[in-house]
């Protein structure tokens, strides 16, 4: 049913150049998008969902549960937009595309955007969409730090956010394994070439094991310890590793990971508290109560510093992608969100 | 004080060729050790320390504080022995020398040897020093496995163990990142030859996510966020990865992960209950609170399932590397357990 609404992936070409917060200048900008619904005459039923590290635009692709009738996201009344982010491999400019290589070199071992540059190309695409009110902007992980950024950066553009298993900023830890991730990949012999296969593979097995919890890991293999015939953790790592490599740029995911660490909604706002304290949205907190990347610790911070925040657990053996992987969890926690505000 | 009646390094060669559990046969096997104090003649008063991944026989570098009078090892009532394990780089036969890579390989990327390997190893070592029996074990991380698999292969030998932040089986999720962090040594294009000064960087700064808790990072780089002058996550990280590079031998950081992942107390004897419930000695359990490698919830299971044990808690900011850290607190901690048991 929601498939059948969807609009196929579309393309916009940002009307003028965009400076991003380092001051670099991209002369021209291209944004991959989905959308699901229609748009009301005034523009104001529009729904932004903002994806993770490595996601596309295509969210039926992976919150496909989320949208439909039934869902926390329904076409017949919503506008549902996501596009792909500045940085990523999924149609936006990114790195190996020409006006991007041209700006931030071919092998980019430095920071590039923040948070906050995805965010303002995002409301670029939303005006040219015609866009003038969002009732909502949710995301888990990566996608809940542009919600967060989103209210923060047009508070009277956003209405309500949710946000699912991201903190307010980017902690030291979380920091230390994006660095290892990217060491990893520039250990590659072929990321001077812009390739990294081996290395893209190893920094995703790294990440796998900070998106689930050791308590997932023991579920799925500590029972097959003993059996040689079962496949064993480092089998099913090395599938993800090698899943990942088909379908991501190594260029893209050291970029994206340079995105993670830039979140901070306190940089250039007097601090976290003072950040927060400004959001006036309803705000819909989701915290995983097994996440070993974004701490249950920094979750309650976060609804608590809010101040309209809801924190809500998901409790889930999962870990950290228990935000993808507990769909039907995270739909009904959105709809009664939603409901209460009659939004 | 304690230093002064250290052997410094000495060297025991094996008088036979070793067979390991995985059936091959070493010809040579030499050992090197650091002892403390002198052999009573029953040879009844050694205290075997064991050390940890990357550790060496030379205790007093890295677990100073817990020798000496006022210590939990006293050179004046105990014969304190340390051996570097089979498979390390500090003396003791492993890879890169000649009698390993004839029997293993020079470039070694699967398992060789285990924890009870290592274990045997070391009760060869004993015999040939006149050792008659052992008054403790103690040992943290992959020192503790050890010492848990001395009890068990060594009953009669052992009187008490002291297990520090090690649990009873190498959990699925440690194996991950042992797997993970021996892909990135596999990685680096100097491998093939041997060395991975890049790969072996990048494992330890992996290991070193592992071993200190997120509480530990955001006390130490949290505040300074924004302080660009400040030595930040990933510059303390680089430092601890060049700093192994400079002291241990990749080829031996993929054997030693190896041995960690065989570790397992209930396999071959009917799992790991029925293996601790076997096991009669006074066992000290020291769980740290922080640890994310070895988790609270393993150790108070092996404090739990070992009939005589007795788990006590290291409370502290440091995560896994506490045990190395807080020294003081171990050094309490073993000197009560051995005051109890008038050992």
């Amino acid at each position: 049913m929601s498939l059948r609404v969807a609009s196929g992936r579309q393309q916009h070409v940002l009307p003028a150049p965009v400076t991003v917060e380092s001051g670099a200048v991209l002369p021209r900008v291209s944004v991959a998008y989905h959308t699901w619904g229609t748009l009301a005459p005034g523009g104001d039923n529009a729904v932004l969902v903002c994806h993770a590290l490595t996601g596309s635009s295509d969210v039926a692709d992976w919150w496909g549960a989320l949208i439909g009738p039934e869902g926390a996201l329904d076409p017949a009344r919503d506008f549902i937009v996501c596009s792909n982010v500045l940085g990523s491999c999924y149609g936006t400019t990114g790195p190996g595309t020409p006006e991007w290589d041209a700006v931030f070199g071919a092998t980019p071992d430095s920071p590039a955007v923040t948070v906050r540059d995805i965010v303002h190309v995002q409301r670029q695409l939303l005006d040219a969409l015609g866009v003038r009110r969002l009732r909502l902007v949710i995301g888990g992980s990566m996608g809940g730090m542009q919600a967060l950024e989103w209210a923060l950066l047009y508070p009277e553009f956003v209405e309500a956010i949710a946000v699912l298993a991201a903190p307010a900023v980017h902690a030291p830890w979380a920091v230390a394994l994006a660095e290892v991730q990217r060491q990893a990949i520039f250990a590659d012999p072929e990321w001077p070439h812009g390739r990294a296969a081996k290395g893209l593979a190893t920094a995703r097995m790294m990440g796998m094991i900070s998106y689930r919890s050791a308590q997932a890991f023991e579920a799925r293999f500590g029972a097959a310890r003993h059996d040689a015939s079962a496949p064993g953790v480092t089998r099913w790592l090395h599938r993800h590793g090698d899943k990942l490599v088909d379908r991501f740029d190594a260029r893209a995911y050291v970029t994206l990971t340079h995105v993670l660490d830039s979140h901070d909604v306190g940089r250039g706002r007097g601090g976290v508290q003072a950040a927060l304290a400004r959001l006036h949205q309803p705000a819909l907190v989701v915290g995983i109560d097994t996440d070993i990347l974004y701490l249950p610790d920094e979750m309650r911070a976060l609804g608590r510093d809010l101040p309209a925040g809801e924190l809500c657990w998901l409790e889930s053996p999962h870990g950290h992608d228990a935000f993808l992987i507990e769909q039907d969890v995270v739909l009904r926690a959105v709809r009664t969100f939603r409901a209460q505000f009659d939004m």
